[in-house]
């Protein structure tokens, strides 16, 4: 499959860089509670992105992501004040990567271009590939959605990557943990592969991903 | 208020019915599972709907709401065999209404008309409003997103009722229990009622309903 995929472009959270330590953060301030708020909150902000997409009310990432943890911890009976908000949003910006990442973007990058694709802000998601010593890996761009002022999985967001590269959409690799995101890749036309961490049914959502592999060790075996 | 109110517009499921049947159902198919199907189903179809609408993959609730089946059934790890999976897609077409609806809607119907918009098939939504015998009182007509190949809260499906019943976007009275539909309602320009049964936390969408109810009795209230 190797000389099919021009450029591989790559969801960032919970693709390349873990949330958990958010629950962790989470779970130091509210013992008991981390991994509730945790839940609620990813959840809030993923619905917040597809909602306000729909309403063509867009919100740069952070906002909503900020949004959706004040109605996480009011769900929840929280009590938080601005240092422990600060705090929780400030964790994105210093995520770890999954351990297998590094070497599998240095063993991916060397045959072709990489990218990422993400929702996130541009401030913060530079942040966190900065952060991670990743930058020299992404010669073909960390682009964010922010662009298009539309959230994923809008065709206008996979767009953004397809210009930007200047690769056509069947010979562009797109990598996401996130199954609806593999499925709008698919669905605009990329060749789409999921990091099926979690073991999670598939999405039935009329497109189905190229292939499913368990990491991102999965995608260096796929196109090698 | 009342007199700025020509119209008022109900949403179907969790507003005017009590989508609880489906749990009482699944949880005697499935015990001790029941309640986290149900909830992993409702939370994997609303999904389903942002998502295919964002993607311009629409396709019909009926479908939308057995692929979520489908989908929470693996996600939990259920066997299920097609007739078990006929019923509780059946149960739609005979949820009952929460106890104070009727009375509500004959006490509203008598100064405006009223008027259904909602997310589900023409035929699977007909099918429930005769069954609880509602249909002579919404005079205003039972509209699905059908019509308009998208699903809540894109902008054009609003449109569907303020088009069919030609009343101006300001003096059409919007109800319904899903904060985010109320939402939409109100970033498209009606005047937002949100049915809050549970208590839940307002939605942070940057626009707020214009009041909050506990039930159908509240709008008679609001609106007298």
């Amino acid at each position: 499959m190797a000389h099919e995929i021009s450029a591989l472009v790559f969801d960032a959270y919970g693709t390349l860089f873990d949330v958990h330590s958010v629950s962790r953060l989470a779970e130091s301030l509210f013992p008991g509670k981390g991994a509730a708020l945790s839940v609620a909150w990813r959840s809030k902000q993923l619905e917040y992105t597809w909602l306000r997409s729909l309403m063509g009310r867009y919100e740069d990432f952070s906002r909503v992501t900020q949004s959706a943890l004040e109605w996480a911890l009011e769900s929840l009976g929280l009590e938080a004040d601005d240092g422990a908000r600060r705090s929780l949003l400030d964790e994105y910006r210093r995520l770890a990567t999954f351990p297998e990442v590094p070497e599998a973007l240095r063993a991916l990058a060397e045959a072709r271009p990489l990218a990422i694709l993400s929702n996130g802000h541009p401030e913060m998601l530079n942040a966190v590939v900065e952060h991670n010593g990743l930058r020299p890996l992404f010669r073909g761009g960390v682009l964010s959605v922010h662009a298009a002022k539309v959230f994923k999985p809008d065709a206008s967001v996979y767009r953004l990557v397809e210009d930007h590269l200047g690769v056509p959409r069947t010979m562009m690799g797109f990598v996401s943990s996130n199954g609806w995101d593999a499925a709008g890749a698919k669905s605009f036309g990329f060749r789409a592969f999921w990091v099926n961490r979690a073991g999670a049914p598939v999405e039935r959502l009329g497109v189905r991903p190229d292939a499913t592999v368990k990491d991102l060790a999965g995608i260096v075996d796929l196109v090698a």
